[in-house]
């Protein structure tokens, strides 16, 4: 109505919690004719609010990877309350992305500067009777490594072991050729005196566990790593190179080698995609 | 070599037994420029052994249907061992279709007319908070009808009550021109005197169940039913009448009015197909 005062439009600062399938998506980045985590959601944002805020995820997640509790944060100037942005996201996002949380939070949070630490869990698919095929339920096969090898799960646990701590991962990061560019560095607050942030592989991994659980058919390992920040491929180096230990290719009493050689050529390969999940982001 | 004797090849009759993800293929049929199963299939049987049988499956499955274990038949002349003819069928399908059991059986056999009963399954995921959208995990979204309201698991359970026994079922066949062509009809050994099949919509379904089952964010409600054979669409039909009843739209009360019907409109819709498994043929 022409005669109502408008009030003025006031900026608000929104944390995203989402969960999505990335079987089907280009990774998280938005890509121009790819289907990226990012574009689906900047897409929705704007035809819910007019606006399109460029959502900044926590990190990157390449294609095939996927979240449980991936962080994202922009600003609207919408003053559409939390439930209904919610509601209205799940409404219009695909069933592959689900928004499970929408808060408004103060102006200086960032999904991506602000995180403190996070979680991911890569998930092996291991059958009773591997032998070089795989058999792994097709209901499974979208989100595992259906591994066709058996695996010493105290073998596994002992490389794992290894990881715990701070130490320089160049050995399992992606030859980019900006290793940091692609994940979260160290946080500026865990190194106030560094003007400018170092490209530094250095990262600190609070813990690293494998787990194991009985289903229908098969196995499933699972292994969980909490730290201060990952490399590129980080966490699919790390369980490539440990499943080469639980198969017996290699000794986890190699590992220390491994992390002090600084060269990717020293570490094992690159697990699949479809195994890893971003648990959650600490902030 | 030229100078071995060759042996003539023997035709032996196979039965596979099969679980697939129907998410992104146009049903079982083959058809021209679709992926399907039985087209995938026939591809794969025709790179390992250069002979193109085409497979009969138990019955169709519509775009979206998935299989725990779905049965097919063919004849194959290539003397290849039962083992290694599923770990080379394992190898080369896509990881949504995988073979569970592969055997040579008695050349009577026929998936579709040797059937005696099938066993299906209908999950619909529930919401603790439903309120018109859906947060179904994306890791579920595919496997099930993402269900946005209320529903009470006793009246589920007194509808599915209703269907248990010998019943026309024309209510809750798709109104295709001819009913009986896409799933199988009664056999024959349970009708001996008739000559000629009658295209009738009477089967008898022998347990009707509905089961519920907590899980992380919400509730499963998985139905459960067993006949010897079913309609076009009828299992699809049903659950979506009962989901009617369990919302409270419609009674249990009405069910043997809309069978007595022996029209279509007097039932409810369809249920999506992402919630439907074929899950077992008994022989």
């Amino acid at each position: 109505m022409s005669d109502c005062a408008q009030l003025a439009p006031t900026a608000r600062n929104w944390k995203l919690t989402l969960a999505y399938d990335g079987t089907d998506f280009s990774g998280w980045q938005i890509q121009p004719g790819q289907p990226t985590i990012q574009g689906t959601l900047q897409l929705a944002l704007g035809r819910i609010t007019g606006e399109s805020p460029l959502p900044q995820g926590s990190g990157r997640t390449d294609a095939g990877v996927h979240a449980v509790g991936q962080v994202a944060s922009f600003v609207l100037n919408a003053p559409i309350p939390p439930g209904n942005l919610l509601r209205a996201l799940n409404r219009i996002l695909p069933s592959s992305i689900r928004v499970r949380d929408a808060q408004i939070v103060d102006d200086t949070f960032h999904a991506r500067h602000s995180a403190k630490a996070k979680t991911y869990e890569y998930r092996v698919y291991l059958e009773k009777s591997a032998a070089g095929t795989s058999n792994c339920p097709p209901f499974l096969a979208r989100y595992v490594y259906a591994y066709p090898w058996p695996l010493d799960v105290d073998t596994l646990r002992e490389s794992a072991a290894h990881f715990i701590g701070e130490h320089d991962f160049l050995s399992f990061a992606a030859t980019d050729p900006d290793l940091a560019a692609r994940e979260s560095a160290p946080q500026p607050d865990t190194a106030p005196l560094i003007a400018t942030p170092a490209r530094t592989a250095v990262r600190t991994i609070y813990s690293s566990i494998w787990e194991r659980e009985q289903i229908s058919g098969g196995e499933l390992f699972v292994y969980r790593v909490r730290g201060n920040g990952f490399l590129h491929h980080m966490v699919r180096n790390l369980v490539g190179t440990m499943l080469d230990v639980g198969r017996g290719y290699r000794r986890a009493s190699e590992i220390p080698a491994m992390l002090a050689a600084r060269t990717r050529s020293a570490a094992g390969p690159t697990a699949p995609a479809s195994g890893l999940f971003l648990h959650s982001v600490e902030y």
